[in-house]
Formats: C-alpha cells, structure tokens, sequence
C-alpha cells in the first residue's frame, strides 16, 4: 500500500492558519518542480471563493514580487534536491514579506529548508508512487487551505483520492511497460516531439517536454493545452507527427477528444496515455477525478522515460551543461 | 500619432463598477488573443490587493468553470475577427452566471459582441501601432479596474505609457527592416525554433512559436520564459540553434540576461529583440516600464513575421486547416 501522510499538510495548515489570516496562496517553483505544483494551484484557484491564487517560476517572484505578498500569503515552495538557488532565494524572498512558508523537497536538511517555516519532505526514488508524493503532497495541502479556510464540499473526495491514487499509479507504471516499449521503439529516432494535455494536467505535457525531451534526451519539444491546438499548433500535425498525448478524465476530456481526433484524422503519430485506459475514476470519485490526472501521467510518463531513455542508449542523468558548468 | 481612446476602457469600467461589486477578473481567449491578454493579467495580478485575477484559454473556462465565477467577475474576452467558437461560447458561459463582459474584437458586429455587455472595436491591419491595440485596451482596461477598485500609485505613469507607447511601436516595426531581413536570411531554413520571453512578455514567445511559426510558417516551435531556460530547456542550447529572444527592460531583465549570455556562451544564433535597443523608457515611465514591453515585441516581431513570409515564399495566410475543414 501506497500512501502519503495526510495528517501533516492538515496539521500544517492549522498551525499556519492559527497565527495568519491567509488571503493568497503562491506556488512558487522551477522547471519540472514548478510544474508539480500545478495541479495543486489549478485545484485551489478553480475552487476557492475568496483566495487569490498564483503560480511563479522563482525568479518571476524574486524579481518581480507581487505588490500583496504579505503575511497574509501561504508560500508553496518546491525542489527535488533542494538546492535549486531561484527557489531557495523565493524562500528569502517570502520570509522578507513575512510570508508563511512551506517547502516540498526530497532532501532533509537541504538549503530549501533554512528559511521555510515548514518542510515536507516527500518521497521519490523508491517507486512510481513515490515519484508522484510530490505533486501529491501539493494536492493535500491545497485541499486543506481550501477545507480550513473557506470549506469544501468534496474535501472528503479528496481524502479518498489521495487515499487510493498512489497504489494507482505505481500499478498503472508497473503495467505500462509494454507499451511504454513500444513508444521507445516508435519516437526514438524522432528530432521534434510535442507534448499535448489540458486542465490539471497541461504542466505535465509542459515539464515533460521541458526535461525529459530537452534536458534528459537532448530532443527538441514543445508543448500545447489541447485547448490551444486549434489555434495555431495543429497546422504542422501532418501524417508521421510525433506526440506524446496525455489525456484526462474529468471536466476537460471532451477538449482532449477534440484534438486526438484531428490528430488520428491526419494521421500523426501518438502515444496516447488515457487516464481511463488506468482506470484512474475506479481509484478516485467522480466528483474529483479531473485534479488527480496529473499524477497518473506522471507515473506512467515515467517509465515511458525509462524505456525511451534505454532504447537510445542516452541515460536519464546524461547532461551536457547542469551539474557541469556554473551559469 | 498613433492613440487608443483612453476614455473608452475608463467609461466601461466605470458603468461596471456603478451596477457590480467586482471581486475577480477573468481574461479568456484562445490564441493570440489570449496570449495578448496576457500583459493585462500579468499588470493587474501583480498589482492588485484584492482581486482575484486569472486568464484562461476559452474552453477551459467553459468545461470547468471556477467556482467564483459570478456578477462578482469581470470577464474580458477577446477574439480578432470575433468567430472563434470558443471565445463566442466563453461569453455565454459568462453570462450564464451573471458576469459583466467586455469584449475586444476586429469586427464590430461579429459573434462575440452578440452576447458581450461591452464591447471595444480595436484596430488591426492599418499599421504596427494598430496590431498594439488589442493589447493595448486590455491593458487600459486592467488599470482602470486597479485604479477605480483600490487605486494605483503609479495610474498617472501608466496612462502616460498607454499614451505614448503606440507611437513607439510604430516607430520601432518601421525602423527594424534591416534586422528583420537578416533575421529572414538567417533562419529561413531552420526547422525547429525556440522563443524566449520573461515576465509581461512571456505569452508573446508563446503565440510567436504557436502561431507565427507553427500556425503561419509550419515551422516547429516552443516558448520558454527565460527563468525556466536553466531548468531543462537549456541542454539543446548547442552551437548555431536558433532562438528568437524578447528582452525586457524593467523587472525581469536580469532573467534574461543570464538566459542571453549562456546562449552567446554557447554560440547559439540568436535574434534579439531587446526593449532597450528600440528606447521603451525614453516613452514609457521607469516605475511601470516592465508592462509595455509586450506591446514593442509584437510590433517588432511583426515585421520579423513579414520578411521571414518573404524569404520563405510562405505568406501569412497560407493555411493546411484552418479556414479549408471543419474540425
């Protein structure tokens, strides 16, 4: 069994909102960190009635701080390693404003920790499901600003979402691998890859182009909210296209079915991962599926990056610059 | 000399606010249009204490609508010629819960003023400085719901912007013909092209890649802010790739800065289109400087689109799909 510790963003919350009366929310993150808290800042800025929700990459938020970042703004902080120098200065930068400050990392005792006020460390290394704690751990303390603040009449949805999705994911990447084979053996020769996706989950077809492709495979992406593929992007998807297509269960499908139609109408090449071929609306209600996509996609995402990696015999760690040079 | 009617946005906001109580403001479009909302909801989330401020491509905001959308929202939608199904249904989506909508189109008449409680007819094809318009009164109208909501410190400096900006633009497209034909010959091969942008400007490499070179030139193309460039994006920086570059003066040019002198370190092959370079603070205040940058980059960036059509022997409006299947 799978599973995050829901009782500390819950008691995280209270404790923040015990000495702050919370008016904004900013998530605040780089590259595929940034993208992680998606899913949790589309969740709260969808739902809240009276929260002004935000999401910046570090360095937008450093030099350019919003003019209401006071105490009353929870801080969202995130970075795998913790080490990442834009977030760790966003930290400074929110404790300057007496902000109360949250940092999801996966190292204890990392630089990101110094001025937050209160860490999560989350898993990742272990499994598929670990790699989705992240996210996850975004998600709960979402629900629970939103619950503790205002109320939310899905907030027991929510619970059992993030109760049951981790096993979800970890079985849904376990299960992908033959199909995750077959997109190997398909894209590897590909120059140009574009990543499509909508609603919770468009910063999943973001930071997979974004690192997968650019950074770990050294193969030139974009990526596109299949909201946005008619009006523009769709007039290069001619027979042959590459694209990694994450579609959505939930409010947004019928903006996905759209443009995986014209896609298969012209003939392009898709690697489709269909929240409903994983079965994600058995793990999580109805009434909330659409916020707990992103996580699958990133699951299953994961293990076709494994197997694309191997199948070009370029490793996921293989960098020409990060690590390497200073910049 | 090239204007926008001030009046216009500020008596607008003004009949709004006499009959609403505005507690949230949704900027919806699809496109370009979105993407030069953009600035206006970059200005207005920044600035603002109070208000809770998104943007949205159209049909996300039609298939999950948030839930704070009521007679408290302002909603300002945008569509060129005023016939994107989306943006026309956004509108009904709005009035359906009772929102104040303005609208800003091409076209007097068209679809999307049907249901629009306002609607503002800008100009497009005359000159440069037209093509700034739609940007243009999104932005008058955002201070103007700053200023008479909870006033603005700095409203004077940018009506002053909004006053002598247009003139700029102009000025700018007009006298970069040489960059833009270098520009032309430069990357009239090239088969995948990044844009790069940072703050107010961010969508503007965003709709540049999805619609001037996928959409208009079927060239691939993506869009990265310069603050995310070092967390991924920059290990396909090698020797000779091309980038189209909007530098920003103001707030985030440190971010692209950095950004610009690792893509020289790297030899990348870069046009520049840097505010600096075209005088945006000789016409614009310093205090507000960083939110007219978008409007000097599509201006140039119009000419750039005009002689690389030229080069290629692909005019603008050479199309596979759009205007030719139904989809």
């Amino acid at each position: 069994m799978y599973e995050i510790d829901l009782n500390l963003p819950k008691q995280i919350v209270a404790d923040v909102l015990s000495n702050h009366e919370i008016h904004s929310v900013a998530f605040v993150g780089c590259g595929a960190s940034m993208s992680d808290l998606y899913p949790a800042k589309y969740f709260l800025a969808n739902n809240t009635d009276k929260l002004n929700v935000q999401i910046f990459t570090a360095n937008e938020f450093n030099y350019d701080t919003p003019s209401w970042v006071n105490e009353h703004t929870f801080v969202i902080t995130c970075s795998l390693g913790g080490s990442t120098p834009e977030t760790v200065e966003a930290n400074k930068t929110a404790k300057k404003h007496n902000c109360p400050v949250v940092s999801l990392t996966n190292k204890a005792g990392s630089a990101l920790t110094v001025d937050a006020d209160y860490v999560i460390v989350h898993g990742f290394h272990a499994n598929f499901a670990a790699k989705c704690e992240k996210p996850g751990y975004a998600i709960a303390l979402a629900v629970e600003i939103l619950q503790q603040t205002e109320g939310y009449d899905h907030y027991e949805d929510m619970i059992t979402g993030l109760t049951n999705v981790f096993e979800l994911c970890e079985n849904a990447a376990q299960s992908c691998k033959k199909l995750a084979k077959k997109f190997a053996e398909d894209f590897k020769d590909d120059k140009m890859i574009y990543f499509m996706a909508s609603g919770a989950s468009e910063k999943m077809a973001y930071s997979h182009a974004a690192f997968l492709f650019t950074e770990m495979q050294w193969i030139d992406a974009a990526a596109y909210n299949t909201g946005e593929y008619f009006h523009g992007p769709f007039e290069v998807s001619t027979e042959g296209k590459p694209y990694v297509f994450f579609m959505s269960d939930g409010a947004t499908r019928p903006m996905d079915a759209r443009a995986l139609t014209f896609l298969e109408r012209m003939g392009a090449k898709v690697a489709l991962i269909d929240s409903k071929d994983y079965g994600l609306a058995d793990a999580v209600p109805a009434s909330v599926v659409t916020y707990f996509n992103p996580l699958l996609h990133l699951a299953v995402m994961r293990e076709y990056g494994n197997q694309i990696a191997e199948a070009r015999q370029h490793p996921l760690t293989m960098r020409r610059y990060m690590w390497k040079l200073s910049y």
